[in-house]
């Protein structure tokens, strides 16, 4: 046995596998210690799991779940029952409770050996976490599916390591909520932040307030019953549900069944006005007092989740009344007036036996220490936060919605930047971070791939030692974890296939794949500019820019190998081959493309980007030629060339063309003086 | 408006677009009577469905159902909810009773023209089926979803258009069956034949005989409770369930719990042991009795399907108590025994309100004429039936596990062969068909790829006039239906990718596709013979015979394409140059997939017929070029050749290569004498 520290080494080797003849360790996120063994244990039909040590019923639930996952992996059927021989023991120590904790231990031990596996933790959390590394250590090999010998002790870095899902601007039903949880398991996540009200609906069935959901959403909302359901099948994945009612901006939904709420004069719909919650009146405490009193029972988690962020002035500074009380009250400003909100609403949770999270905007010296802040606005604020004493999330930097590479996400960690130079004690009140999937684009048809692959990079940000940082192993497990996860029900990539179709009716749709497999979405918030006016909920999100993936394998490789030529003075003649491979497959696309294009009207938006691709392949191609005949490129190509590749920049019906770059490095390689020979 | 009549005619037109600028009609089935119209119904997103005439809240169910499967269709978010202009306007004249019962009336009248739709029906059946339709013809076109102006007059050609899903051999859970109901649905299927025993595992919950699943099940079945919800989950979609119990042979699994029902000595395990019902014994009488009221019950269909196939004699034969009784009672034979057990079978159903359908062994001039007998020994046994005054089912021609190509089930019609002959009197006898899956290789994974889209077209010929027999017209519709599928849910197609990505780890399985694309499951019974002894059903289903399609759409357009050829006197050159595409990929493919069937265990076995491939490729290619060159291929060549040929016929690892008749033709042209210039 060899002890492995991990170290950017390790990913070297991991990549590569990690001794002759083994199959890398596709592990996300990668554990705290591995060390490898000789040997592997396989997986045949007679696999069974021995649970010693303290019972526990959902631990029993969790088995019984691993081995269908495992069936589901393998293909091959597992029926539990015991055995007088278990291939993988687990043990734990502790029961669960009932409720999880924020910090409760999530560490497990386990250890294959050729003859079978130990799993050990202290409580059955650890176990279940424990259990989702095996999964992804089977592997099928030459002599059948197996999991290599191997000792890993493994405890998360943070322990809130969680994700954002909004359900108020576009609902997503509890199946697909369910299946991302499943997802979220398999990478150990444990938090599920469930964003349930913002301006554009109220999702979340209040029996006190019944006009909450019948008013303030489109009729798609959760009964207390579903969600009660829901949280105990997160529970069981080792998952806390915190809800978010935000408040007192984000509210207009809210306000339809109660204006009596806002700040100013009412009616609102759904679609119109920007009310803010009335923080001078009592009425809006004793509705919350009911309210709050009600939910704190549904959702058993110690944390509550109020917003806070972005409270839109407006309305107070036009309310005379509201104005009149900041006044009366010595307070400066409307931030004031917050924080006054906020300390009544922190004594009303404390009340319910709560604690308080909330956006970056909430923090304030009047509220007491023991409230969360989540920082979206950037790093620096997680690191004030911290400095006065105040626990912290990160979120700025995993908001999934802005279509960042998973490369971007991946380098940003809760302790770098301000928050580097924290003292210890300060660094211990960060509490890990929160992947964000608001929802302004997306259906249940295509939020998993909004969420899948890229979530799992975050989860591992979250729960792998700072040192786990090496991109390109990052990408390669990545990839595999993406097809475990489609495999455990995820549809990131079959739902891409199906919204294809649509699009192209019966027709082929390889040549749309083609294009499909170089395009990302627009970034950051560059849609919502497409936009004339308020974004239109009900608008059909079926085009192109809603199917692609958020980024493109395709065009990431191309750019390795684009680089790899470079490297080697262009002269690495396999590179050049497959680099001329795509350049061939892409010119000659839009001719098998266009007809279809032309017959389908999701798609007519299309046309251009598909003959900027076809362009690019030519202009690649012929960059290629030059290279290779050493001879500077006749006068006025370049300036030719570089204008496809200008206009090739400009995104097309919402749709980046991410082969653009690299083609732009043949190109002006292509022009640069030819090197002496 | 332009009537057609339904006739070939009419499927070369709608293979090639009804009128111009007209996408073809893609419906299967095809119905009675189709008028095109001009212009057509753009869907978008105020679209909405109006119901008039007679309340009937399964119709209300049926019209949500269809806006959400429309909504899913076009990526189009339609919120139920009354208008004042509806596009879809249904109307019906009455209700449905709680039971749908055979020979309830389908019929319906769909209209659409540029600004709306009507759909009349004389019942909700009729709607139901109409508003399928519906579906089914909308299409994007470069203006967006739209179905074009129509009129269509259907009804179905028979009344009984079934589906036989054996879930006793493999369990299949209710939410793949009720995926395949939508299925069934979507092509107007209505009798859902539900096989629940066989002697390899009891699928329902008996509360008077619990033995019956807890020890003649692996814990796999259906409870009572579920069994209720799935009958009211087909009934909303029109489609009766109807339960088999396979007696007094097929019935292993009864004995495990009550040896005292068979014939001969137990005691009886899953696994083996060939024991059949002793019919001589008043016990077993009273056993059925009970059980069959408790059944009878449960299942509210007026048909009650007892088995009756495939008595197996031998332990009637070895019992002289059985054999004394046989003598007694006047009987001449075994057949006799299982007359008179039938006789007392149906005595029981009579007074449970139910009536026997059997398989076409329970024929027997004792019986009276009311039962149904369902024919899977051959067209034959139906025209006999039907000459005797019996009604029947045609299932032989229909079974789906046979892998048969679709064109061989869609060309045997149940008035076919001996049932041509047969009285315009006997003819009403004959009530449809049934296709049935039996289960021995299939799991929750790859059942949908046995049914469909296969199914469809045996939907079309139990629906459609009988003279809707054209088979490109069949392929090309069946086509737009699967992918229809697809997206209503059923994962006939998607399934397979995770499965090769199961066989192929994390490698790229582009390769391993293009083999899978050529290959199909041995057919018949051959698979069966492969196996030593009996069929081991926990065995792991996971190979690639187990993801291959049983029908390869590749090679019947290789083959298409190859007769083109031919036909043009070897001068297509677009057809030569596709044929060529094909044979270079082939031809290359193996040098790219050898490594990864090496690395994975699942793969081995496929490594001589992706070598058969290459050969088939190279063969191919060497053919066109002396079929180019207008010369005599060089000695021995075609023998050569001709070995690759005959090596290629035959099942590698289950496996047939779907291209080699094609290749072989090549091969053969290329060795005929050069065509005189």
């Amino acid at each position: 046995m060899r002890a492995l520290r991990l170290t950017g080494f390790l990913f070297l080797l991991t990549g590569l596998g990690l001794a002759q003849n083994q199959p890398p360790l596709n592990l996300m996120p990668m554990p705290a210690s591995v060390q490898t063994g000789s040997g592997q244990l396989p997986i045949t039909p007679s696999f069974s799991v021995a649970v010693t040590g303290a019972h526990d019923a959902s631990l029993d639930s969790g088995v019984q779940r691993f081995s269908k996952q495992l069936s589901h992996l393998t293909g091959i059927p597992l029926r539990p029952g015991a055995s007088s021989a278990p291939t993988l023991t687990v043990h734990v120590e502790h029961g669960r409770d009932a409720v999880q904790r924020l910090g409760e231990d999530e560490s497990y031990e386990l250890a294959v050996s050729d003859s079978g596996a130990t799993l050990n933790a202290a409580t059955p959390l650890g176990a279940l976490r424990g259990m989702q590394t095996f999964l992804q250590l089977v592997n099928i090999t030459p002599t059948g599916f197996a999991a290599p010998a191997v000792t890993i002790k493994d405890q998360p870095r943070f322990p809130w390591r969680g994700m954002l899902v909004d359900v108020s601007r576009h609902f997503i039903p509890i199946d697909v909520l369910k299946r991302n949880l499943d997802g979220m398991a398999a990478v150990k996540m444990n938090v599920l932040h469930w964003h349930l009200s913002d301006d554009q609906g109220f999702r979340a069935e209040s029996k006190k307030f019944p006009k909450l959901t019948a008013m303030g959403s489109d009729g798609m909302f959760y009964t207390q019953e579903e969600i009660r359901e829901f949280i105990a099948y997160a529970h069981e994945r080792g998952i806390r549900v915190v809800p978010e009612f935000d408040i007192p901006g984000h509210s207009r939904s809210w306000m339809i069944g109660y204006p009596e709420l806002a700040s100013g004069p009412g009616p609102y719909t759904l679609e119109s006005g920007d009310p803010v919650m009335d923080p001078t009146r009592e009425s809006t405490y004793k509705f919350l007092e009911t309210f709050i009193a009600e939910m704190a029972k549904l959702f058993p988690d110690e944390y509550f989740h109020i917003g806070g962020d972005e409270v839109d002035g407006k309305q107070w500074n036009a309310n005379p009344k509201i104005q009149q009380f900041i006044k009366a009250h010595g307070m400066k400003n409307n931030q004031d007036l917050q924080a006054y909100f906020n300390q009544r609403l922190e004594k009303i949770l404390a009340k319910n036996h709560k604690i308080m999270v909330g956006w970056d905007e909430i923090l304030h010296p009047d509220l007491p220490k023991t409230i969360v802040v989540q920082s979206w606005r950037g790093q620096q604020s997680l690191a004030v936060a911290a400095e006065q004493g105040y626990r912290g999330l990160l979120s700025y930097g995993y908001y999934l919605d802005l279509m960042w590479p998973t490369s971007r996400h991946y380098a940003i960690d809760p302790m770098s930047g301000a928050a580097a130079n924290l003292t210890a004690e300060q660094k211990k009140l960060i509490l890990g971070g929160e992947s964000c999937q608001w929802a302004e684009w997306v259906t249940p048809e295509n939020i998993d791939s909004h969420i899948w692959p890229r979530n799992a990079a975050i989860a591992e940000r979250l729960w792998s030692p700072q040192d786990v940082v090496d991109v390109n192993s990052m990408y390669a497990r990545m990839h595999a974890i993406s097809l475990e996860l489609e495999s455990l029900g995820l549809t990131h990539n079959s739902a891409r296939q199906r919204m294809l179709h649509r699009m192209a009716g019966t027709a082929d749709t390889s040549a749309l794949r083609v294009l499909a497999d170089v395009v990302e979405p627009v970034k950051d918030y560059h849609r919502w500019s497409e936009e004339k006016g308020p974004i239109d909920f009900h608008a059909p999100l079926n085009r192109l820019i809603d199917a692609a993936y958020p980024e493109s394998d395709t065009a990431r490789e191309f750019s390795d190998l684009v680089e790899t030529f470079a490297k080697s003075g262009y002269k690495d003649e396999a590179a050049e081959a497959q680099i001329r491979n795509w350049l061939t497959l892409w010119r000659n696309n839009d001719a098998k493309l266009h007809p279809l294009l032309e017959q389908s009207e999701l798609l007519h938006e299309d046309v251009p980007i598909s003959q900027n691709l076809a362009m690019l392949g030519a202009a690649g191609l012929q960059a290629l030629d030059y290279l290779d005949k050493g001879q500077p490129e006749p006068e006025l190509w370049t300036t030719q060339q570089m204008a496809v590749v200008d206009q090739s920049k400009k995104p097309v019906a919402g749709l980046l063309l991410q082969v653009t770059p690299p083609v732009e490095e043949l190109v002006q390689a292509a022009s640069a003086p030819a090197p002496s020979k």
